[in-house]
């Protein structure tokens, strides 16, 4: 057994790798796939080296601490951050909000809420109506009531709507481009080992901070909560910066991105166990438990950092704001997507005029949908609660809530609700994809409460009618309450978002953590399950998964198993037609040579074998590093012109007397790239490139090299496997 | 470049597989370990079967969906049967419990707060002194009072403590010896892919609800929690024999079994959502997203279900129940160990004769800690709570429940409970290893519950005379309420469970689900986490770990990182002095010579290669497969004899005309072993066969065969890196 010259030596290819470092190897360039074993490799020599020099001095004692608490550090820092900007952007979004309604006299900042605590009118009833609060027309014509006041509030709020919106779009498309949309699918996408360049940065936190106060204020139909999440990312990376662990290290940065990601949930709905689990269930890729329990930490510490500042926190649902955004993906070649800046005013116009007149619409969504989950008690004023027997004030009925013949009120409020709904159902269509930072989970929510709100009182009502009928006779006598339109509206939020995201347990647990009572999981389990597997009827994607795939972004998705029988070979490059494999053999090419290779083709690395003959693996080269240390090695070493051997091997070979100086390459070679069979089975190859986060591996057949497969040639296959079209699949 | 003969044909090795099935091929022996890789391909092409005959006729359509629904039947089967028989035990459990202290007159399956339901007297304080309900006492000496009936009590304590420990230990010694211990740390091995049959099989399951039952009413230090975890497990693997999809893969089989073991804690602590975690960060080895959602869901069953049996069901704590037990790992030479009925008598005994006396530790644990968390309101009327400001009966103070200085009671109650945590923690030390079924969750949390409560009262004491001090002039205020024992007492529960177990996220999920508010997680995360990092510094391994490591179980443990920088051709065999590794070729060998090499060599697999001279890897094939199939070929088929050829190569090789019949084995041959290169890390090597869930991985140098790493030689490797004994690690 012959094993090279590699025995006689104990250096390792990574201790070569660092003997001598060439500035910029092991680095990425934008729009790449990183290759996580390789990273996680980096970060354990790293680790290495701080704890072997640990006992040297106290300073590189202090060092190593340091070092081992870097991770707590950054992820405290990030759910302080995270809460923090979610509790500015709730009292912004909130000022900006009543602004389109009216203004506050003694002192602009304050909101409507926020003018009138001082007011002496203490009656709940007055104290929406303070004198300090005027409304536009109150201010402008000095009117408050009358058709003339009407119409100048309608105006004034369509004016504050178009303003914020333009405002927003325009701020987008010049400062950070990155900021517009949900950004889930890109974090997804992030978190699966791409490199995306300022997509997470300052730049794209600020912009997207400012903008996204100005879109949820300017009343367009969508939500908060997907930005909070790219927000909290933001926040991770940027702090990430100031730990060297975590900034040079890729997939290191990527475990703080996923607490981050918890953080964002967790101060979007106030759900820090359901923003872990969203993390683990929705976003993240490789969730360690070291992870799992740094994410529950950052999504505390943002949660409680929201709750002392938020002033109107006493409630959980308080944490909602605005309106809603479904499925995009409808309009991908729309005419007016040229014309981004058109597009929003435009959807905002629309949004503004048909909103004001119905309450379900102008109100802010968070409160339409705490209301329809409210339960109609006797302290209920709302309309939707106007139930004959509280007219008649029998109180006796009252008090023990039985279902009750629906009053004016409540037909009055079904109508206005069924004309919400289909508003809502409308304008999703034109509101996805605008170029303002948009989330969807409040308004897929709202979609969801109000339809169930009404089927909740179709059968309440059916219930009390016709109490004999078979379903309701068991448990459903006249004077009992066994209908609750309430639990109707927040299973059918739950199915709603569950359709469109196709979450389930952290699903299920953000809206228990919103409600409160285990009692209501299991009703809220069928919903989502159900909603589910009917989603899954259409098509099994859910809309950050669509998103991804619609941009062409290379995200080998986990939770899509790989059925097909093809083997590695029906997929590796070269194919039957395709010239054979750029190869490099590891000591007969001249600087030239390997130049030429590298010019002639587009490959991002290169197989290094014995010889052209045998075929025999040695190792794996990438065209960046081959680039970089050829560029170093003609700067820095004497000696080196295009007619140097290169050489791959421990030892240099044997040349004649009047050859120029050898360039020895080996440290930045690949000396344990991953093989697979040509017989394995394509099933097998998948789960390795999803499980270790591969970026290619090569294909061998009794020992010799066949050729290779790269993470973009699986995502193609798959493709074509789908029927869709394999070159959808972008960057590399 | 040669592809030898497979390019012609395009058949796989799988369907060649499953085109001439050898049956016993594809299954273990006991005390193996399971290739995950080859059980998920298994499953995904006996899906794909299905799949394919769907459409034949509407028998094999219902049969498809049989088939894909059969996964949520097996976890509601298993989540009924576990909260079923969590009830039961509950049930039988505080029957047998205080039967140790009386009967019931008129009806002997009555325990003594059934029995006294019945009742006149309704008082609150009465209720317990129903006349139906007689001590032992006043049932044989006919009276209730006096040092008399008291020695009288204190006999049959002992008499029927030591009865339920004999019979439970001989119960487990004769028909089941598995049904011992908590069962844990087993669980984790086999969801690790380890084969232990009848480890969770029906008399396991029998045996272990039976003297689970008995063992926790002898009075031992034990808890139920961890056995609960088995005995679901053992529902899991009974009802998954009803589907052939699980009990024929055993990949597929340990998604029911993590699903089973979140049912568990669920039922042990009403807490569903900790249960998944618990299945997620603890147990569990394999979990994919799928079995996140069907845990959640078997844990909600299987949490109903207990409700709705439980007559005791309206706090979550009662689900608690008896004594405990801690780190056992000290005496696994202990002399008595020899003698397991004599050692549980022995310490049951002592256990009954110490315990009795004080009120602490002869009540039973769950209600100890649940009175240990409540806080002194006005109403409450125990021991703890007499401090003087109440005996005063100066009312306004009592509501809002200031900080007091403490009354004799409470003095009382110190003293009471220092003995108690003296004997909880001597107890431990001769409880631990008890062949009966013992969990640690209760007991651990009792001793911490008992510490933060000692420390809780001092604190507040310290605060009421010296509340000028610097760490409570600014927020104790004389007559306010700054310090809550019983949040001491949770706060340290919680942290002496994380020091024995170094659960995380899990433990404070399931404490918060226990006792409710988010506003207590930062205290409990902040014990949780700092009884995590105090253990660490004394070694990282919970208790699991532990006992799995003391077992010599070859459990690769996937939160232990590998940090050394040996080279994968330091771990593989054969090692430098070694004979070289035992290969087989492809076409050159007889039967003959093959069982020679078989029985000269105990290893449970061969590398196939083309030719010892150019040593290139073609496949590798498992040492039961080659028995059994020479078996069935001599058996059945024609012409079969020692001197035939046998060949694993795709076509018979050309032989002399007057040779035998050739044997093929290439149905048998796993044509895409996992290789890796000499060269690489043993730290990727480690991760490779953590997540991919390898068996053996073949080395090469330049694409020949070198060596073989199998799970074992990585375990002794580690084992040797941390200056353990490496024979320590057994099985394979």
């Amino acid at each position: 057994m012959s094993n090279g010259g590699g025995v006689m030596s104990s250096t390792t290819h990574l201790l070569d790798f660092l003997e001598e470092p060439i500035p910029g190897v092991g680095t990425y360039d934008d729009f790449h796939t990183i290759d996580w074993v390789r990273e996680k490799c980096k970060d354990r020599e790293r680790h290495r080296k701080i704890n072997a020099k640990k006992k040297e001095s106290a300073w590189e004692f202090t060092k190593s601490l340091y070092d081992a608490w870097s991770g707590w550090l950054v992820v405290t820092l990030t759910g302080l951050a995270s809460g923090a900007l979610a509790g500015l952007i709730d009292i912004a979004a909130d000022w900006l909000n009543d602004i389109k309604e009216g203004v506050c006299l003694n002192a602009m900042w304050f909101n409507h809420e926020q003018c009138c605590w001082g007011s002496n009118e203490t009656t709940f009833a007055e104290r929406d109506k303070c004198p300090q609060w005027k409304s536009w027309a109150g201010l402008i014509l000095g009117q408050e009531e009358g058709p003339g006041s009407y119409i100048m509030n309608y105006f004034m709020y369509i004016y504050w709507a178009l303003s914020f919106a333009f405002l927003a779009v325009l701020l987008v498309k010049v400062f950070a481009p990155y900021a517009c949309g949900s950004g889930i699918p890109e974090i997804k996408t992030i978190l699966s080992g791409f490199i995306i360049r300022g997509y997470l940065g300052k730049w794209t936190l600020l912009i997207k901070t400012v903008t996204l106060v100005l879109a949820v204020a300017s009343g367009l139909s969508l939500g908060k909560e997907g930005p909070l999440v790219h927000v909290a990312c933001c926040c991770g990376n940027i702090f990430s910066y100031l730990f060297p662990k975590y900034s040079k290290n890729e997939a290191k940065k990527r475990e703080v991105l996923s607490a981050a990601s918890a953080a964002g949930v967790s101060v979007a709905f106030g759900a820090p166990i359901g923003g872990v689990l969203f993390s683990l269930e929705e976003v993240s890729y490789y969730f360690p438990l070291k992870t799992l329990w740094r994410s529950f930490f950052a999504a505390l510490v943002a949660a409680f950092i929201l709750r002392s500042i938020n002033p109107f926190g006493n409630s959980r649902l308080v944490l909602f704001y605005v309106e809603y955004h479904t499925p995009w993906y409808l309009r991908k070649s729309t005419r007016f997507g040229k014309y981004p800046i058109l597009e929003v005013i435009f959807v905002a116009a629309i949004t503004a005029v048909v909103a004001f007149p119905n309450p379900y619409t102008r109100q802010n969504t968070s409160e339409l949908i705490k209301e329809l989950f409210t339960d109609c008690g006797p302290l209920e004023s709302s309309q939707l609660c106007q139930y004959r027997s509280q007219m008649n004030g029998s109180k006796a009925f009252v008090d023990a809530s039985p279902n009750k013949p629906a009053g004016p009120g409540v037909y009055a409020a079904i109508w206005q609700l069924c004309l919400a709904l289909i508003f809502k159902i409308i304008m999703t269509i034109f509101t996805f994809g605008l170029k303002v930072p948009a989330g969807l989970f409040i308004p897929s929510m709202a979609i969801g409460a109000i339809a169930g709100r009404i089927v909740g009182i179709a059968v309440e009502q059916l219930a009390y009618y016709h109490h004999d009928w078979l379903v309701f006779r068991e448990w459903c006598e006249v004077g009992t309450d066994c209908i609750t339109p309430g639990l109707y509206a927040m299973v059918g939020a739950a199915a709603c978002l569950g359709g469109v995201t196709r979450m389930t347990v952290s699903l299920v647990v953000i809206v228990f953590e919103l409600t409160g009572g285990l009692e209501y999981i299991v009703p809220l389990m069928a919903a989502v399950m159900t909603s589910k597997w009917v989603g899954d009827a259409f098509g099994r994607e859910g809309i950050y998964e669509s998103h991804i795939r619609l941009n062409g972004y290379p995200f080998l998705d986990a939770k899509e198993e790989f059925t097909h029988t093809t083997l590695a070979r029906e997929v590796m490059r070269p194919r039957r037609s395709d010239p054979p494999l750029a190869v490099l053999t590891q000591d007969d090419l001249t600087v030239e040579e390997l130049q030429g290779i590298i010019n002639e083709t587009s490959y991002n690395g290169f197989p290094v074998i014995v010889s052209k003959e045998s075929q025999r693996l040695v190792g794996f080269a990438l065209r960046r590093d081959i680039t970089i240390a050829i560029e170093n090695a003609r700067r820095k070493q004497e000696g080196i012109l295009l007619t140097s051997r290169v050489y791959f091997t421990q030892h240099a070979p044997t040349l004649p007397a009047d050859s120029p100086r050898p360039l020895k390459l080996r440290s930045i070679l690949d000396m344990s790239p991953f093989t697979v069979t040509d017989h394995t089975p394509m099933e097998i190859v998948v789960d390795i490139f999803r499980k270790l986060g591969l970026r290619q591996c090569l294909v061998t057949h009794n020992g010799r090299l066949l050729g290779i497969i790269t993470k973009k040639d699986i995502l193609r296959h798959m493709a074509q496997m789908a029927n869709q079209d394999p070159d959808n699949i972008m960057f590399n």
